[in-house]
């Protein structure tokens, strides 16, 4: 997949609180919860340390990100995001500066990002398929 | 566990977009969103269809439940919880029941679960380990 979707572009950028599923080394499910930016197309999150998930991004690359799309009275599913992707983990010095990024999106511009300077992570992931349900997502994925 | 903390039990009865993480035949994730309910204290869900999550957990029983628990103004990361489950599947007259029940929380008391009554399968999460962020989860385990 070569670009995103506008509508979900947008999603994105307001800073829905982002679902990582990898996979742990037994084979089992892992999830956890994080602010995610767009990087052109690619979508990308921060770290500040080499945590679990980023250990199962290593070992395989197939995550899957899920976030809710907002409230729309009535529907009978709130609109939600399911993108698979691949990710890559770089350990990089500019993680502070994207996680201080994000945190003006999702905590308001007038915050920084508590945690102090330093090396930590950034988290690549190559969209392949988009699902859900919304503008984003043919039903027939459902 | 044997018994959820109440906090998320009241979480769990107020109607959270549920995502469901299962693990596909290749070893990849899947993640879709489900209403969940109590049954005991196990969590349920109900399906009319024999969908992918559902051959996915007979597979491997192995599923992760996350949802958000709520806006908490100037929260670093929105409460939310991880649940690792062992799931079963079991074909049932009573899902469509189950749905109806739900839809009365998710969309409201005066509404009815849309498709036609029938058999369906009903899943019940057997909830072993509780993450995330929130009154429910150590801080260590984030």
């Amino acid at each position: 997949m070569t670009s995103l979707p506008r509508e979900l572009r947008q999603l994105i950028e307001s800073g829905p609180f982002a679902f990582v599923s990898t996979i742990n080394a037994d084979g089992s499910p892992q999830v956890s919860v994080v602010w995610i930016g767009l990087d052109g197309d690619e979508i990308v999150s921060g770290h500040m340390g080499h945590y679990v998930k980023l250990r199962n991004i290593e070992r395989d690359p197939r995550v899957v990100i899920s976030f809710l799309g907002g409230d729309v009275p009535g529907s009978f599913l709130e609109p939600y995001a399911v993108l698979h992707t691949r990710a890559t983990v770089e350990a990089s010095n500019d993680a502070w500066h994207l996680l201080n990024r994000l945190t003006k999106v999702y905590l308001g511009p007038d915050n920084d990002f508590p945690a102090p300077e330093g090396p930590g992570y950034i988290v690549h992931y190559r969209v392949e398929r988009v699902g859900g349900v919304g503008p984003w997502a043919p039903a027939a994925h459902r």
